[in-house]
This record gives structure tokens, C-alpha cells and sequence, in this order.
């Protein structure tokens, strides 16, 4: 007999946590109750026979022995233990199970997959939901619900589903001081229970998300995929990175969460077809989701004025941008030579793109941008700063607010007289003193609400998936 | 009627540099006079008639007022001063004057062009060479002439042909930590006289020189660029990444460099048939440098073992390295079943990829690791690091001595025994603290021999290319 299965909207509200096989040392437990103290979650319970105390907090023997309520479990003990611990869930009425635990049909061993389909039995049974196993799980910032420590948590408006746990806590890590914040990330590993087309429909509907962004390594029903897919895309932007695309990236796919990977033509098709936004690595994952959340709004087509300093970094722009199959609008002699009135000769590169020290001022920024603004077929800005030696991080000379605030006045300014869109490009420094300056200069470009890359190829590529799904 | 043009050789080790343009201010040229103190150049002479001192040194009014021998001038003063100080250097018989100063037939404006031309007569009569306009000029660490600061100033094999001065001061900068070393970088800009043929001739024999790097925007002379590189290529890697390969990219090199630049089909058709390695852009060149200069000896097939942990990370790092054209043979069932009597199952992929927790420790390192290198058509490992949570920068815990010894001393172990190279794919972090111990990981990587890539998609690509090379 089944009880009836709980919903995913009350499986993200937990109000009480157990920790099972948490421990003194330094485990991947014990940094789960970490991250949840840190989080500021209020009822955490650390399970262990060997402890009474764990980080602080009381230590219980087992599920039944702790006093309060507990709707959710996280998992970190062998897997020969998985099927006695769900008789302890059933019996203490949780809503849901998340198995950090690996070890299961991803291994190979015929067994293992028959010990998830008797998990999977319990849990209908039981009236509980699993998630994984073999994964990391729920990362929910309003319930505090956090599943690492150092990820920002604020919530905000982006969806993560990952079958990687490793993908589903980088995203948020790299991804905060470019801006990015998550209404919910979900690793979902083996997806034995809890799979991508439920969530899929679950943040369709979701009021507080308003992008999705998904790593796929296999899909257990096509069919049900599909018709999910569909309809999140109708609703919302969905980004979308398929792992195991290649002969050996299957293999390691299997071998991860026992995912059999589906054509790579077919996924392709399916993706333009359902007008998703398909990427290739985890990092362009991150910058397409920094270009649809922060390029506001979105330029209304493929023209772009690239602007900064440096001739080499000036002709590698020009070349990245159309590349990506953007483009750079030739001036009219007319515009050209209302720059020519206030720009100076020497290293200044006339036209589009634009090379001019006077792009390292406020004033200089706005006098330029206005005049190339009024260009109809330019549709965005792309100011890149930090590859040239002169405006060089170090020493907080780019970082400082004398700098920084007028060129980020005039930006905003430019921006709002044009309603066309300024992107930063912002090198990292390869030693500590020009990190720290760039690690400011990027928090205030984020703060003042810009979407920040690293490299023109990365802002190039981005902005033009955007663009397309936008013009699609 | 012409005196004798001093060879590059008599110009890269000049015993005394004047500085025309010093000043008192944070400009250009005082950066200059800092970059060759910094250097520890013996014989600095600042010009300027507006000061006695210039950062601690005498400052001169003008070239014949310095009482020591001068040969090579750095000139950063107006254009329209240029041919006045050419009779200067030809009075004081220099051998070489480089124009920092820009704004000649780049601008676009016909007399400049002009300007250009009346300075190479000078030039061919005064018995000296001309150093752009509008570049970087010189870097030369064996005689202490340094363009920048913050560069590493030992030699090393690796000699850089610049179009671009942004571009030759970031390249020593960039790659800097990651083992880089030159033995002489030359930015020549507009090269009125000095061109890229000329420079390849002297790199092609220069002893101090092993690999050849090239940023060039055009090229002024098909017919004999095509023998140097003929040349140049038959003796040496040489790495070129071609500026201006787009319509915008040629409108930016015109106006940069006052390049016409060549049809893109017949450039990349040349590097293919005189064997040189061609990039997509700088990153792509300084990652191809390093997998030249470090991968040692180089791979002598595309068989990759990728082993590390993270199951995310090791799909994703499958994909790129097949994507790049290498390929991960898969394990024969008898390797795969010695792998399975030491690795733990939970966590682990099997086979290849591979991923492991036990590939975090210098044990488990050697043990596998000598397993699969066993297997005849795997040329070459690639150890990712810091993609995975788990492993997370941070803390210094990955950069401590313990964590890290045993594991440099394994894969040079390991190296050594199978005679195939080990490639480290460390990735930087996103904040301070997670970059103070991704350097110093990436400094003990690199201090011990290795070539250190931060993407797992740029390893490959990479080396890659090496191998391509290596092979044709």
C-alpha cells in the first residue's frame, strides 16, 4: 500500500534536519552540518551512535530518538546501511530523503541496482521522496536549506537542476560575485525517485524563479522530458548543458549516475526546437545566466560597439564579437568624425571598434557613448577594461572609487539616455595584488547591477545565445 | 647616402638607454625609466628640459647633454616631434630608437604616413633602426632591458614577435606564474623598419631561443615573410595567433597597426603546409607555450588518461578532451579489474575517466596512475584538481605541504616510470582566499616541472595542438 507522495514545494520547506552519519572528523557530514549552521537553519540533528556531539549541536543514536520533527534526511552512511535507515524514515514520518551516499547502480554491480529498486519501494510505501542517491542534494536559500559553505545566500531568481553534485555547488560558488542568486539548486544524482522532468515542471511553475538553467547527463523518459521541456520554455529561459556528449563523456556519464546518455543529434534537435538556450561547458552555463539576467534589456539585436582600451585587445574583440556571430555596425564618416572632434589621435583607434585612453574616465565614456548610442544598428555596448598594461589591476588603482565610480555614473547614464545595454569585460589578474583589485572593481560593476565576464570570448558567445533565444 | 644598419643582435644588448618624454608624473615614460630600474639596468638616462630629476636619476634636456654612450632611445614625446630628435640620435650615433609615441600612419591622416617615411630616411642615413612606431619595443631580460613591470626577469627559451605592445607586455605577465620565461620579447607596432621578417630570420638562429611566438596583425611583405617562416618553422615550434581575421578585426588592425591584413584563408593555409602551430587567440597562445615547454617529453600519441575527482567535472573533462581531438581509450576488463581491487566503489567512476577520492593523496596517486600507464595506447594523463567541492580552494588546505608534496612527488613518480607527461588542470578560484592557495598550488605545480592549464577544454585544446604538431 502507498501512502501519498509529498510535494517538492514541501519537500523545499523542511523544519527539521537530520544529519545521518555525521561525526567529529572532518567528513563530507560534518560539513553538511556546517553549512546548514552556517545557513542559520534552526533545527539541525546530527546522527551518530559514536557521539553525543557534533559542531556544537546534540548527537542522536538514531532517527527516533530525536525529540523534535524531522521532514527531511540527509544521507551520508555505506550503502549497506540505506534500506534499515528508511525503515527509521517511514517510522518518524519524513517527507524526504537525500542520499549523499554513492556506491549504487552507478557502480557497475548488478546488486547495487536492485538495492535502489527496494529503496525506491520503501519510499512509496513509507510516503517519503528521495533524492539521488549519490549527489548533494537541496540547496534552498529561503528555507536555509544550504548544502555548502562559502555559496551566497540571498535568494534569487534562478532554478538549478544538476545531476552533478559537483556542478550544483560550483555554479552558486563561482557564480555569486558575478551576481548570480537562486531561487532553489536540486542535484539529483541517480534519480532514482526525484527526477529532471518533475523538476522541470516544478519550476515552470515556481513564482520565484524566473530562469532555468539545467546539467543533464541522461534523461529517464524521453517522452515526459520532452512535453516538460515544452512547456518551461514557453514560460521561461532555460539553459541547458548536456554532459556525456562523446563516446568517452558517456562512459564517464554511466559511470557517474548510471545515466544513458541519448543521442547528442536528437538532444540537439529537441533543444532548438523547444526554443531552450543548449551550451557547451559549465562555464558558459554561467555566462549565458549572467547575460540573460543582468543585460537589461536585452539588446534587440546582433550590433554591438565595442569600446576600451588597447590595440591588440581592441582587434582581438572585434574578432571574438563577430565570431560569435555578432557584429560590429561600420561608422558613418559622419559619426567618425564627430569622434574625431574630442577624442585625441595618438592610440586612439577611430570607428567600431574604439580604442581610446579617454574610455578610462567617466567623461570620456559618456561624450563617446552618446555619440555612438545614436547609431541605429548598434543595439549594446561592450566595454572591456584590464587587458592592457597601462590600466593594468594592481596596486587598487582600478579599484578605487575615484576611478570606478564615474566610469560606472557614466555607464548607468549611457545605458539609461540609449535603453541599449553596456557589457563589462574584466580580465582576472594572475597574482594576488591585481586580484585583489579586480575582485573590487568586479563587486562594484555587480553592484551597480552590470553583467561582468572575464574574457571577450566568453561576453561575445553569451550575449549572442541570448540574443538569439530573445529574437527566436 | 646610408650608413651600415647595426644588426638586431648589437640592439638587444645596449649599454646605455635614454628615455626621451620622462617626467615627474604617472605617465607613460616614467613607467618606462621605473620598468629598467626595476630591471636593474646599469645606465638610465631620462630627457626632459623641464626637470634635473626623474625617479631619483639625472634628467637630461636632451640627448647630446648625456655624457655616456647612449644606443638605444625609448621616445614617448608628440609625433610632431619626431624627425628633430632623429638628428639628435644620429649626432650621438645610437643604434636603435624605439617609438613609444603613436599617432603616425595608423591615424588614418596621409601626412602622418609621410612623417613615417621621412623618419626611415633619417633612420637609413643616421645609421640607426627604428623600433615601431606606436609599440612596446623591447624586452630583453639577459641585458636588464625591461618594458613593464611586474614581469618576470629571468631568461628563458621562449622568444615573442609582437605586432601588438599590449600583447607582448601581457604574455610574460600572464604567464608568468604559470613557469614562462623569454629570452627576448619584441613589440615593433607600425614596423616602419623592423618587421616581422626580420625578426623571425634572427629567432630562427638566435641560440638563446628554443620557441618561437608570434602576435601579428599584417604582414608587410608575403613573399619573404613566407621563407622566414619556412625557415623559422623547420627549426623550431613556432606559435603565430593571426589579429584582424574578421571584418571588424581588419578595420581594428588598420586603425591599430596600419596593417592590411592578409586574406585569412591563405594565412591559415600557410601555417598549415610550413608546419606552424596556429591559435585562436592569447589565451590559446600562452597555453600552447606552456604545453610545448613543459609537457615533457611531449605525448607521442592522442591517448589520454583523465583521472581526478568529481564526477561532473571528469563527464565534462571526457567531452572536452575528445571534443579537442584527443581520445580516452577505454580500459580493457583486466585493468579495469586491478583498478577495482584498491579503489573504493562508492564515489568512484571506473575505467577511463577515472575519478577517485584517492586521487587526492600521493598513495593513492602512484597506485592507480601506474596502473594506467601501463596501457600502451594511453600517451599522456591529465590530473584535474579543484573543480570538485570536495577539493575546493580554500583555507590553504590544497596548497598546505602535506596535501601537496606526496602529490607532486607521485606524478613526477609516475612521469618518470611510464615516460609519458602529466598535464595539471588546476582551476582558479573566485575569491581571495580561494586564489592566495590556488597560486601557491599553482607555484609548487609549476616550480616542479609541470605544465599547469586552469580549464580543462584549454589543456586540451592545447595539448592538442602540441601533439598535432609533434606528429606532422
Amino acid at each position: 500500500m502507498e501512502r501519498e507522495k509529498p510535494s517538492l514545494e514541501e519537500i523545499f520547506c523542511p523544519h527539521g534536519i537530520a544529519v545521518v552519519g555525521a561525526s567529529q572528523s572532518e567528513t563530507g557530514a560534518t560539513v553538511w552540518v556546517q553549512g546548514l549552521q552556517e545557513a542559520g537553519f534552526p533545527a539541525i540533528y546530527p546522527i551518530n551512535p559514536k557521539y553525543t556531539e557534533v559542531s556544537g549541536l546534540p548527537c542522536y543514536p538514531n532517527l527516533r530518538a530525536i525529540p523534535g520533527v524531522v521532514d527531511h534526511v540527509v544521507v551520508i552512511i555505506p550503502a549497506e546501511s540505506a534500506l534499515a535507515l528508511l525503515d527509521d524514515c517511514a517510522a518518524k514520518g519524513v517527507k524526504s530523503v537525500h542520499f549523499f551516499t554513492a556506491g549504487f547502480s552507478e557502480s557497475g554491480y548488478a546488486e547495487r541496482a536492485e538495492l535502489e529498486r527496494a529503496m525506491l519501494d520503501k519510499a512509496r510505501a513509507g510516503g517519503f521522496r528521495i533524492i539521488g542517491p549519490n549527489c548533494t542534494g537541496l540547496f534552498v536559500p529561503r528555507s536555509r536549506l544550504a548544502s555548502a559553505i562559502g555559496v551566497p545566500l540571498e535568494p534569487g531568481p534562478i532554478a538549478f537542476i544538476s545531476q552533478s553534485g559537483g556542478h550544483a555547488q560550483n555554479l552558486p560558488f563561482y557564480g555569486g560575485p558575478r551576481g548570480l542568486r537562486f531561487s532553489k539548486v536540486v542535484s539529483y544524482g541517480n534519480a532514482l525517485d526525484v527526477d529532471e522532468s518533475e523538476l522541470l515542471d516544478y519550476f515552470c511553475q515556481d513564482p520565484e524563479t524566473e530562469f532555468i538553467a539545467a546539467y543533464i547527463e541522461g534523461v529517464k523518459d524521453g517522452r515526459r522530458f520532452l512535453k516538460a521541456l515544452r512547456e518551461a520554455a514557453a514560460r521561461k529561459p532555460v539553459v541547458i548543458y548536456k554532459g556525456g556528449t562523446t563516446e568517452a563523456g558517456r562512459r564517464a556519464a554511466h559511470g557517474h549516475t548510471a545515466s544513458l546518455t541519448s543521442s547528442v543529434a536528437v538532444f540537439d534537435a529537441l533543444c532548438r526546437q523547444m526554443k531552450t538556450i543548449q551550451v557547451d561547458d559549465m562555464e558558459e552555463l554561467m555566462d549565458v545566466l549572467v547575460a540573460l539576467r543582468f543585460a537589461s534589456p536585452l539588446p534587440r539585436g546582433t550590433g554591438v560597439a565595442v569600446v576600451g582600451t588597447g590595440g591588440g585587445p581592441t582587434v582581438l574583440a572585434s574578432d571574438e564579437v563577430e565570431k560569435a556571430g555578432l557584429h560590429l555596425p561600420r561608422l558613418s564618416p559622419e559619426v567618425e568624425a564627430e569622434l574625431r572632434q574630442f577624442l585625441p589621435l595618438p592610440g586612439t583607434i577611430f570607428g567600431n571598434p574604439l580604442d581610446a585612453r579617454s574610455l578610462m574616465s567617466g567623461d570620456g565614456i559618456s561624450a563617446t557613448l552618446r555619440v555612438l548610442g545614436k547609431v541605429s544598428n548598434i543595439h549594446m555596448f561592450i566595454y572591456h577594461l584590464g587587458f592592457h598594461p597601462a590600466s593594468r589591476w594592481g596596486g587598487g588603482r582600478l579599484s578605487s572609487p575615484a576611478f570606478l565610480q564615474p566610469v560606472i555614473n557614466s555607464l548607468k547614464e549611457v545605458q539609461q539616455a540609449t535603453g541599449k545595454p553596456v557589457l563589462l569585460v574584466l580580465r582576472p589578474a594572475p597574482d594576488l595584488s591585481g586580484m585583489k583589485d579586480f575582485l573590487a572593481a568586479q563587486e562594484a560593476f555587480v553592484e551597480a547591477g552590470f553583467p561582468v565576464f572575464h574574457y571577450l570570448r566568453q561576453a561575445a558567445k553569451a550575449i549572442a545565445r541570448a540574443v538569439a533565444w530573445n529574437q527566436a
